[in-house]
């Protein structure tokens, strides 16, 4: 029996016999690690722990907390799931079944069953008990005549028809219990490793997301390997809610959408306005420090531009429709880097003028189609915390460096203290076609990256065959507070526009050459990140982000004109307050406060007019005494130069 | 003989004969204003001064210096043009020879005749000539057939096209001397007002301005009633075309084209996008100090929103074309206003939250014709200083003073000295037509409007017919240091799109009511502001607005660590300088920071770097010898402050 290599993601090497599984080799290291893997990546591929492996190579034992793992954990509930609608549905066909960002769904067709999510508990009943039976999820291939045969006995028109664009010897088939599926898989182990079982929601979706087909039931619903898992994502989803960037933007009056403005294209109201300027005025401060230089783009340029950067034709589909204009046709700006590029180009570098780094709080515009528009998440207009950085080769260690400093100290101001970076590589075997042929540029740059990465103690993972076709990059994973992930803008690096654009400057030999472009964007669109901003913090702007930092509450209106002396003495310090000069009681002015999300409430009446003093609550409650109007200002002050959360 | 009555802009009335010319009024007033009229207007019509007034009459005395005086008379320096051409190129046909802005120009077909600009001082040697001749313009009505049979006599196929739009009846000749021209007029008295003539430029232009006819040549000249005022208008172009912002944006980098972008788009360099945020922050702390609130609104909007406000289909040709997305059509905003209404509109509003200030630099996009493009004048993309007032018709009067402050308050910082308002009111016979129906408001507003300019001591004209459809509206005309004259942006009142967007307050009584708006933008655009700009400093920003406030200028290596050291200090302080750390003599390095019009240079040496001192010397060459830096940085920072020009 000849044996292999299997290389661990460590770099170690270990041989065994060809044909051993990933379930046996996790077995031969303990017992423990056999228990939970759920899947194995085996040269790039993820395939089922119980699959031979024949030849020597790359293995990472997937567990639920790698995202692959998680990935086919849900796709395997998607099956149980319709199994058990098969036990209780007789009859019910399957459309598709995949598993998504946080979960699964399956597509049926009910036919004359009644359904409605008051019976999702009977379901899930039905599921956790096929699960606690440990079925083994079963590979079979099978030919197309015998797939179409088994699906037309069956009567499930859908089947049959995605079996019709399938290639005859690339069929399989996945079996648990009495459940067969057509199934490219992967698949768990078996069942027994669901542990909690969660449907969601219910939705009608047509068949293959064309509106002239039939519209089938979509049943979401998200499965844990241990009940405790479950509860603490309810109880995530329940705070979501709350904290829906949606409604707490039209309750604080941060932004509205309008139907004669057009979906995706938010207003910012003033309190919106004064975020985003708070914010920009943040950015921009902390990149003059760093050395960033301003610039000031169009939105639009023409064609020519865009089929020089090569987004034209291939980004087409997510741009805005052209505009003709004395023949020629005009674009709304999807991305700001061509422009940027155009700015270097301006101008005449020496080698002594690098690096340039470009910083613009431009705004692009990308179509996005009607029904995937999300709040803030999802737009069509997007003002974006962007920079290209033009450097030198020997400078680009230390720009990277700097650029990932300052997403850490960005991600520190506003309190994210979780974060991973997940740093994309290019695969060799594909120089030339899927990645622009620089060998020793993505080696090199690859390197450095990840130096970079180790050096600075950040978390980070390593995915092959996922950089873009101009460079490595690196996407930001985010958690807000209440353990959401969102994912902020790239961080890339890039070969190819230099040459597109014939950017260079003449180095120390007086020759010409390319500089190597950084496009960084840490704070990612004002649109996201207020959207994330207000989940994380509940709506909840700290002193120095909130757009009313303290609201004065005169008890009555004989106390109207002290109160506009304390206003005068805080405008004077920049301080952004406001008088609540109704005619209601203290206790509904400090409710209306508190609704408003203010972070300081000044109680002023006799005493504080006769002391010269404020009385201050804090947001919450906290009550923290009388004091003099310079004492109050002091405090602000420094609560705003610390930037707390 | 009848008497009639002449009412004079004094509103002082004189009773004269019916018949009366306003040559023989002037002269019954004085001898001297009789010699210095140039034309009449008479019941808002302007009319030669030999002409016979019928009936009562509104009459404004014209000299050179009013606008319609100086047109009058370029209009009769075209016709003295073609005279002189006629003589020295006997045959040449004439197209159209109106008065312009500056000057004048004739169209005209040589023939044969060879002609450059070399026979310019012939030409105008030859219209002095005649001019001293004092030929009278002399008018007289024809009827169509005869005027026909004229031209088709003198074979002027030009003119005949001409005459094929008129109506009979309508039809005026004018002459002076042998020349004859088809005109509706009004002229000069005579030509002897014409004492300085020169012949400014010659252009290609097709006949009527339409590519498919033939080109003819185009005569630019411009004349004056006084040498001395020729001499002073040459020397002003001549300083003009040194200041010329198209060459110093490029010179001192501050913007730049690209054929990729597209034509009236300039993008921002640094430098540029520095000033650009200079002003904005000026703007923003300006107009936040006087209750603005700031908003941000998106570049494009659905075609609904522009039919709504009223722009489309009426100011289509002003826009860019649309962009078709899943069926719907887009435009670029053209204006921010019908965005704001959306904003005022999202919230509810009662007479307490009034008035509301909505301030933004929003970038419009407007499309001008390729040819009509010039610098940043012209432009295709405006970022306007913009801001919309929402308030009752009791507050108006206020703040609309309070706008006014503002102009002249942005003209003082800016060292605008000369500046004048243009006051257009409506016509009350045009109300319902070309004005909206209400006639109390359109009284209310013009009233407080001139109240406002009068009690504010500005300098203004009063213009009838001449109002926006919605309101009265104020234009600025400023000059620039050179004496150039600029138009900035208009300052409106609006009765009419409150209605539109159907924008209301809760009122003390507890109904809704509309609010008047006000329209304004004091510091115009960003493009044409700082086009201005560079002309009006010839390059040279005031300390507080320059992008680069001082160069630090080490006379060797040696002191390249004291330079920086020095340059981490004016850092700590906000100020912007750079070290010239090139290996260069001094003398270069003070030519180049001169070139650069750096305001501060600080020479650095060994006496500097051992006493911790630096010698400062101003742009232009002025010494101010040693100094700590500490002194230094006070010296700067109370320049900066007071804003000095």
């Amino acid at each position: 029996m000849s044996e292999i290599q299997i290389t661990l993601p460590d770099g170690s090497v270990r041989n065994y016999n060809k044909g051993i599984t990933a379930h046996e080799i996790a077995l031969s290291i303990s017992e423990g690690l056999a228990r939970n893997i759920i899947a194995a990546k085996v040269n790039g591929t993820v395939i089922e722990t119980n699959r031979p492996i024949e030849t020597d190579a790359h293995l990472q034992l997937l567990k639920w907390d790698d995202k692959e793992g998680k990935s086919t954990f849900w796709h395997s509930s998607a099956h149980l799931l319709a199994e058990a609608l098969e036990a209780l549905y007789p009859g019910v066909k399957f459309g598709i079944g995949p598993a998504i960002e946080n979960g699964f769904y399956y597509d049926i067709d009910l036919g004359d069953h009644k359904f409605s999510s008051e019976d999702f508990a009977k379901l899930e009943a039905k599921m956790l008990e096929l699960a606690k039976q440990e079925q083994v999820f079963k590979r079979q291939a099978i030919s197309k005549a015998e797939a179409i045969q088994y699906f037309k006995e069956k009567n499930d028109p859908y089947k049959l028809e995605l079996l019709e664009d399938l290639e005859d010897g690339n069929i399989t088939f996945y079996q648990q219990g009495n459940f067969v599926d057509l199934c490219r898989g992967p698949h768990l182990p078996h069942t027994g490793h669901i542990k909690a079982v969660k449907l969601l929601n219910l939705a009608g979706a047509y068949w293959r997301g064309d509106e002239k087909n039939k519209q089938l039931t979509r049943i979401y619903g998200i499965t844990f390997p241990k009940k405790s898992e479950l509860d603490a994502h309810l109880t995530m989803l329940e705070e979501a809610k709350k904290r829906d960037h949606r409604l707490l933007g039209k309750e604080l009056e941060i932004f509205a959408f309008d139907d004669d403005i057009g979906p995706g294209l938010p207003l910012w109201l003033p309190k919106g306005a004064a975020i985003i300027e708070l914010l920009e005025n943040f950015a921009k401060s902390t990149e003059k420090a760093a050395g960033y230089e301003r610039v000031k783009s169009p939105h639009i340029a023409k064609e020519s531009l865009y089929l020089k950067s090569g987004h034209l034709p291939y980004y087409k589909d997510s741009m805005f429709p052209p505009m003709e204009l004395d023949g020629i046709q005009y674009y709304l700006k999807a991305m700001n880097c061509p422009h940027h590029h155009k700015i270097f180009a301006a101008t005449p570098k020496s080698y002594k003028d690098l690096p340039v780094r470009y910083a613009e709080y431009g705004t692009c515009y990308r179509y996005e189609k009607t029904g995937e528009l999300f709040g803030l998440m999802r737009v069509r207009s997007l003002q974006m915390n962007d920079a290209h950085i033009y450097c030198t080769k020997a400078q680009f260690e230390a720009e990277f460096k700097a650029v990932n400093a300052l997403y850490l100290k960005y991600f520190k101001v506003f309190g994210i203290d979780k974060y991973v970076m997940r740093f994309s590589k290019h695969d060799p075997k594909k120089l030339g076609q899927k990645y622009i042929n620089a060998p020793e540029l993505w080696k090199e740059t690859e390197d450095m990256v990840r130096n970079v990465l180790v050096n600075a103690n950040i978390p980070f993972v390593e995915v092959e065959d996922e950089a873009a076709f101009y460079g490595p990059k690196i996407d930001i994973q985010i958690w807000s507070a209440i353990g959401r992930e969102f994912t902020l803008a790239t961080n890339q690096v890039d070969f190819a526009q230099a040459e597109r654009f014939d950017l260079y400057f003449i180095n120390e030999k007086s020759e010409k050459e390319r500089p190597l472009i950084i496009h960084r964007a840490p704070l990612s669109t004002h649109e996201r990140f207020i959207g994330f901003l207000l989940e994380h913090y509940a709506g909840k702007f700290p002193l120095w982000l909130n757009p009313q930092q303290v609201s004065l509450l005169p008890i009555s209106d004989k106390y109207q004109e002290y109160s506009e002396k304390v206003l005068n003495i805080l405008k004077k310090h920049d301080i952004r307050a406001l008088i609540d000069d109704r005619s209601e009681k203290t206790g509904k002015k400090i409710r209306d406060a508190e609704m408003k999300k203010v972070p300081l409430m000044l109680i002023l009446g006799e005493k504080e007019q006769t002391d010269n003093s404020v009385t201050v609550r804090k947001q919450g409650g906290e009550d923290l005494g009388s004091m003099s109007i310079e004492a109050f200002v002091q405090l602000v002050e420094a609560e705003i130069k610390q930037q707390l959360n």
